[in-house]
């Protein structure tokens, strides 16, 4: 048996900007191991910033940049074209903007995670995930960086020598192949709660999950994301770090 | 006699976005000691911000950020009422996305000035000027800060342990009291380069400078401040360094 | 007795920005009989424009022009030094930006009313409210101007040959002078639903509120101001026409 | 022979922002017959636009409103995936923010561009293509568009009933099939003055242009489009004019 005893739990957080909320970043801080902090591209001001990176600090959660395209009308969920120069930069930019708030709430920014579109289009596109991985050697040459298992984001993390962390979905459809699902797509998303539940200690300990098809599968993953902006997301937070801690599986943070 | 033998000698630098290009950067480079860098708020995107690091660092010029209110559109030279803790978290923000670029570069962000109307604001409002050195210690508890003479952010500064920096200005008129003439008014502006080189030399080693009115006055400046975003600005600012050096004054960053 | 028996209702809506959302747009529109529509500047996307539009033609409500300082990450709430010039360009270029909305829903653009640090900074500002006027005019030469009686706003539409239309506020303290009570004060804010609902009553049907002080004052209104952003938003709105309908008061639109 | 008499010259305008400026504009509007006037969502602030528009009117230029995905940072040169229905609201949105400084200096937008990486886009995607020309219906449903000759653009315009005007670039090389060469290849571009005056000649008078190969091909347009971000654009185009006229090719707009 390949028991797995401990997982990160991790989740989007400081997704507002200005007036306006998204995530309920308090509670979701009491249940996550890791943070992915909006860094101003997609989301995320700076008052915002600087207090998720304290309450992370003060709650012992790890603090990672979730970094995106510069689109705040699209909530970075929409692809761009951007010249890998470009892309690079910007996402340097996203990691030192965040650094400071960490530095200064006694943390530090332990991973770099892809927001959105971004996140989507590194899995495959060889160029974009190439200048991801260039932003982050541009900020520190060691920090990890978290995404899909088998992304292009990974391999090229892994060549570069950074930590490459694999993630897995409880609440998402797996395909044979062990790929998400598209949204979109009839039970693309997981809603019962103690499915999910159910989903995510088998995750945890035995790196597996039921298939859309209905067979097992190997997911291997050191990291399972909590979706942070749905209604009931807090909740259901709660009921996999609580279902996770009664099996036996410690949470705690990759980083 | 109070013979000064050194100055520093600074311009904004990184200043366009994007398609758009104001200063020469390359050329100014090479004139200038300290370079007062863009950090995306009015003007400033990251590939810009990565360049003008790597040729700062490469030419031995120090690397300073210049922050701004968050307002492209107005080249951060409309004045906000921007609520004491954004403004300090905003601050922060820029010196941090500054800092990953520098240390990049193998520099590092060496000092911090505010830039337009912020500059003109924190000369005597005592809130904003302490939401930005409350910005500085966030990013660094040692980061010098360069201003107006007299002005309540170097008083604030100093009253927070940062090394306060004051400039003078070369090619602005100043009043019997030791401030500058407002723009607008005749003969705020110095446009004779003979004059400006001749005042340069007499700020660097006398700390004094001609006022309005035709007396001699003190103004103590470790720092001049070239402007590198009018016709002419390069060549005023090569000429300007020039007259130092053949009078005797070194040319080096205070930082 | 100078009995009014119609008043007008009037709230923010659209204040939301791609992916965030602010106010109940839907159920807003079926209380006001004016929407004072975000254009883009502190809050309101495209899409939010349209559909908003498309809603208040269906209902019959008049769609007015919320006009704001460029500031979506402050939304509109930090006053700006910005030039007449470019404040009135701005204001006329959001109002032909909502215009088109109008248009397509088989409406128009009936009003204009300043949003935020604007709404407050043209009380008193005589630039700033020549700007804005400006900004009108250059839209259309016959557009009701909406804001605070006495301020210079509405003095210098009714100048220009503007109809300047006062509102009240049914959950603000007055002074004895007829202004408001500063937020931050004690007691600035009515909080109690029925002390809310008998005032717009009173406001509506005799142009009098009782003063902070406890007198009574006279406020001439042809509108009043509901908020839309806080909890119970939407329940104080129906309250509040609910209370005014049943009073003998009919809620119409002023334009 | 298939002579044409008169042909439209038009050039992309008012492409600054606040402090940065890149168009010559006041030059160009003596030459071109058509202005792309930029909306503010690649470039172009609401105090440019009202002047390039004021300007425009004054010398009798045609004013069309240049409509880009919202991309300051990449001046609209980053291909986005933009969902239908945001990207058909905010083409309309910059249409109706255009008419109201057309309208101010008594003229009136008189058709539309996608500009940049929009332009490019609805050459082949139907669905970017449809919500272009939904965003034209949205703002006037008699609006001519402006595009490349054989793209999805000019055949859904056709479709909808919108006149669909063909566009030849004359110091662009042509391949076999008619098609742009695309930048970055040998020769892309004619930097030859005298050539791209002769191509300009050719094109108006014939419908021909010779390609890349040397043959001669059919390049039917009604407007001629000419480059105003280049050293020189100016006095090429001006050139280009003269050319035409001495041919005794009329210059006129289209619309």
């Amino acid at each position: 048996m390949t028991a797995t005893t401990a997982i990160d739990l991790n989740a989007d957080l400081g997704e507002g900007f200005g007036r306006w909320q998204l995530t309920d970043d308090e509670q979701l801080l009491s249940v996550v191991s890791s943070a992915n902090v909006a860094c101003g591209f997609h989301a995320g001001d700076a008052v915002t910033m600087r207090r998720v990176c304290d309450l992370a600090a003060e709650r012992g959660v790890t603090i990672g940049a979730q970094v995106s395209y510069r689109d705040l009308a699209g909530f970075g969920r929409r692809a761009m074209d951007v010249p890998p120069a470009e892309l690079a930069a910007e996402v340097a930019y996203q990691i030192g903007a965040l650094e400071v708030f960490a530095r200064a709430a006694g943390a530090r920014v332990a991973y770099v995670k892809p927001h959105g579109a971004l996140y989507n289009r590194v899995v495959h596109d060889e160029e974009q995930a190439g200048a991801v991985i260039d932003g982050v050697l541009l900020a520190d040459a060691a920090l990890p960086v978290l995404g899909l298992p088998g992304s292009r984001l990974l391999e090229l993390a892994r060549g570069a020598g950074l930590p490459a962390v694999p993630e897995a979905f409880a609440d998402r459809a797996y395909t044979e192949e062990g790929t998400l699902v598209p949204r979109g797509q009839a039970g693309a998303v997981v809603t019962d709660p103690d499915a999910v539940v159910e989903r995510s200690v088998r995750l945890a300990r035995l790196g597996q999950v039921t298939s859309h098809a209905g067979s097992s599968i190997e997911v291997r993953a050191r990291s399972l994301c909590l979706h942070g902006d749905t209604p009931g997301a807090v909740e259901l937070a709660r009921r996999v770090r609580r279902g996770l801690e009664e099996s036996g599986v410690r949470v705690e943070a990759f980083a």
